[in-house]
């Protein structure tokens, strides 16, 4: 990663927009980097749900260039004794707590033979003077990430670690004539977003049903607007993988779907009746 | 336009912010052009709304500088063949679906004697090189909008039109002792907001008594602070239209009312019983 | 304050972020002030809520620079009589109604020993040329705050005034053995924030007991992660005051308790039965 330029910095909280809070941190940042730009990525993942905030970094971060720096703020164990943790790599740097936040973004690094640094935040020349039980994100994630933007070597900020916490990724699975996969997020639209890679469905013959629940959905639709209004589609979304929208309306209220729900993708059996099972 | 400062770009979708879709704009944007300034009009335009993103556009388009960039994106046809265009305006440019969106905003600009030039972004030079079916606003909206941001000509990015996609703008009707328009849009203190300038009330005696759905309200608040509690007031709003509000409440909820609904104004005939109809 | 340096500012509205006023309010700013950085500390205050915007703000603005601008627009009277207000201070600038939307801010900053400046902004040489009844902050504080950012002397805004309207700030009670305190703030996650200071618990015995409602709470935890789920827990907040959380839940729906609710903080007596009273 080039150093020198890395002004910078994108926040992923549970904070929400209302309290001041996402603010403080950005003034704290301001304070010591007076030129980066900070950029949100989410403040509205699910309380203290680190695997959405995992997923919704997962998603973003690669449209950021090099040398970006990402804050991820979902900490339900501050104050306890979780480790805070910086992550240097060949293409952004990290700051978060050492929860998991981190991992589906690390794993997608690591197959991407990136060469990753890790450490243990223990240095507090690089925090705010007063810390917080339960705002790390203010006395130390931001003032990190200022430190870190103004050009700090990582290895300032504490000792490398080997072990960061990883969340089990919810793999899909391919087997002869099926894919299984399970949602992993739902959208604003209320669209349902799977781990299933659309390139996995050349394994598969045309045209494919994809079951959810009591669900069958005949055939991959090229985008959302391409059926009919209240009708079910599945299409491959922004991210590559599989999704289900309903035309117009929520596949989250009229499927009855949330994440975790298993998805499964087979060919059509032309004997079948096609269309919805009752 | 002043070529060579366009550095400010805004962003209206419907995205929500919870996704981190709009992120993934912004870091296209700062990618290409680290300088560029992004504000935010709205990311809370009800899903797919068209007509409602082009009013917000319009109220909020005119308090930015000169060489300003807007990027629209409420993009119900996305990946299906509806086109994408950029204007470039005496004033502002905009990158947005061909879908009338701009349409509004558009026709002030010709009322105003601009010159207009649309093009059809055809040319994938300015766009990243891989462009999914549902999500242009990162693929092919941002990019463009950063290339222009750095001064890139118009014409460099596809064919000129002349032909864009017009919503039809709902339209005040002056009658003789009578104007009739609607609600154009409800804000978030529940107030609604009409088609009907405040100038055309001079057409009419005064005091004025506007009438919708079952409720008649009689004279022309200053201010909307300036009524009883729970009362509903009609004031003229920050772009000079006609609003109906209650003072600490939602004209909404009250009055029962939503987009589209008929708004007629007259002028009070001191025979009828004042205040509301049963 | 260092004059010359002041291009951060912040914005602290009712808003909402759906409609596009905020755009507007920064597309004036950024108009006068292509340099300024503006950073937003919430527009989800509660409609018309002046001391909870009142009490947002102070949270957030000691971790802004030095020289920051923080306009704050939660403004019933806009419109009416009620005066426009710039304030000077040793660490900050301010822009706001004078409807005491400062007065918690500014009271900390006279205990701090900072000098005020307070001036009535009545000279339109630094508003837009036209001015709405409903809009101030657009047209009157936006332009202000650019101006006062580019460094002009607040002294150029209007005469000074020495009456701000202040809110009766909801002070806590000290008694022997007893710490009487009240609910300021819910936040996003349904955290009960409250205005008694965690120094003041010195005063009293240990364990401490935190009454609120119908419910007893026995000691102070060190952070709201540390407790049962479905517990409610007192910690020392990120401001410095003693809060009440659930942890995995709300605290304001399980006691059902919302701002202005009376909380109480006494030693334990070891005699009474602990937890939760029935």
């Amino acid at each position: 990663m080039a150093d020198g330029k890395r002004s910078l910095i994108t926040l992923t909280t549970d904070f929400g927009t209302q309290d001041g809070n996402v603010a403080a941190m950005k003034g704290v940042v301001l304070g010591l980097n007076p030129d980066a730009t900070i950029i949100d990525v989410s403040h509205d993942i699910p309380a203290q749900d680190i695997a959405d905030a995992a997923y919704v970094l997962r998603r973003a971060f690669a449209y950021f260039p090099p040398g970006t720096i990402h804050i991820v703020v979902v900490d339900p164990g501050v104050g306890t004794g979780r480790r805070a943790i910086a992550v240097h790599t060949d293409s952004a740097l990290f700051v978060a707590p050492d929860n998991g936040v981190l991992s589906y973004v690390l794993a997608d690094l690591e197959l991407a033979a990136q060469h990753l640094r890790i450490v243990h935040l223990t240095n507090p020349d690089y925090w705010l003077p007063e810390v917080s039980n339960v705002f790390h994100g203010r006395d130390i994630f931001a003032p990190v990430a200022a430190h870190l933007s103004l050009g700090l070597a990582i290895d300032k900020l504490g000792p490398p670690i080997s072990d960061p916490v990883t969340l089990p990724e919810p793999r899909f699975r391919r087997e002869p004539g099926h894919i299984a996969g399970q949602i992993l997020h739902v959208d604003r639209f209320g669209n349902l977003l799977t781990n299933i890679p659309g390139s996995a469905l050349t394994h598969l013959g045309q045209p494919i049903v994809t079951r959810i629940g009591t669900f069958e959905i005949v055939d991959l639709s090229k985008t959302f607007g391409s059926g009919r209004p209240g009708e079910p589609v599945v299409y491959v979304d922004s991210s590559g993988h599989l999704a289900i929208a309903v035309v117009n309306g929520s596949a989250q209220a009229k499927l009855q779907c949330s994440v975790g729900q298993p998805v499964d993708v087979i060919t059509h059996d032309r004997t079948s009746s096609p269309g919805r099972s009752p």
